[in-house]
């Protein structure tokens, strides 16, 4: 017998994934609710609205982000430029997984909502944008400690960390549309040339 | 009365607009007919479908875009690194005026449908990518001009030529994540500090 948390957590799963492989809009309730196999009324029981489970899925994302990608990067073990260099391995680690299983590069879960739907939905455009802020702050702190161990230059540490999300969100963009996980690898050690003075 | 050309220059006018500032799945056949003021049969006269449409329109942005942004930054007039420079304020410009006018920022037009479009069509996928490509090649001329004016070292022009896309797509994502033209001001200029050697 599936139990009432697990069915919550069967319906953000299968919602995660249709939206990051195909898009919100393309998927639509009936969607997730067949995908998924529970009914109407039990997804309603759950979740208010799409919207409502499109925040629930991005809040997912993020923690399923921090205790992997940003938990294995941003760590003191390494130096703080090494953080930066591991993350770009581990986005390309993750990124040609997910194309190897579904034949696509999906690309940035956040990115991709925010892109579809920043000019459409306010609620979803806030919850990108503050998961986007997230990780701009991981990128701040390893900027201040690279400073610090003579790393990097004394620079704008908060503008120089959105410049290097926007270089994260820029890679994967361009290796979605190419379709091409090697891009990742390529042009992503350059992230530590970017530099807000 | 209208005319032939005008009636697909209409559609196809309507459609940049529609699928720039919601989406492309957002908007269907009946709501562009609606907004254009055209019948289902006119629409599929001019249109096989609407993924038809879609590589029209963003055809007819590459056009535009040649003609106005490219044209204007990338000019044998400015100093080579001086066009990489103009085109983020012309960037800028564009992104701030659509603002003023529609309340929210749009981002690029093929970044988004890309973004949308490319795991599900791959049809538009490779045109969003020869788009791409397209303002790739402008970046390449203007870093080998750099090259050759001592104004770079020498360097993976091509390579370095995408990471500049990829930062120019993730600084307007960033920018319509968190509806703030100034953002492109500020990130913007570190273009030309990214660097593959």
């Amino acid at each position: 017998m599936t139990s009432h948390t697990d069915t919550r957590q069967i319906i953000l799963d299968t919602a995660a994934q249709l939206f990051h492989h195909q898009s919100y809009t393309a998927v639509g309730v009936a969607s997730i609710c067949k995908q998924a196999d529970v009914s109407k009324g039990s997804f309603f029981h759950f979740f208010k609205s799409k919207q409502d489970l499109a925040i629930a899925v991005m809040q997912q994302f993020e923690q399923q982000i921090n205790s992997s990608l940003i938990a294995k990067s941003f760590t003191e073990k390494l130096s703080p430029l090494k953080r930066l260099e591991q993350f770009i391995n581990e986005l390309y680690t993750f990124q040609k997984a997910q194309m190897k299983a579904e034949g696509h590069l999906p690309g940035c879960p956040f990115g991709n909502m925010a892109m579809e739907q920043s000019t459409q939905d306010e609620l979803i455009r806030q919850k990108a944008s503050a998961c986007l802020n997230g990780l701009s702050q991981h990128f701040a702190s390893a900027i201040k400690d690279a400073i610090k161990a003579g790393e990097l230059p004394k620079l704008n540490v908060k503008a120089t960390a959105d410049a290097m999300v926007s270089y994260i969100e820029g890679i994967q963009l361009l290796a979605k549309t190419r379709n091409d996980p090697e891009l990742i690898r390529k042009l992503g050690p350059a992230i530590s040339s970017i530099k807000i003075m």
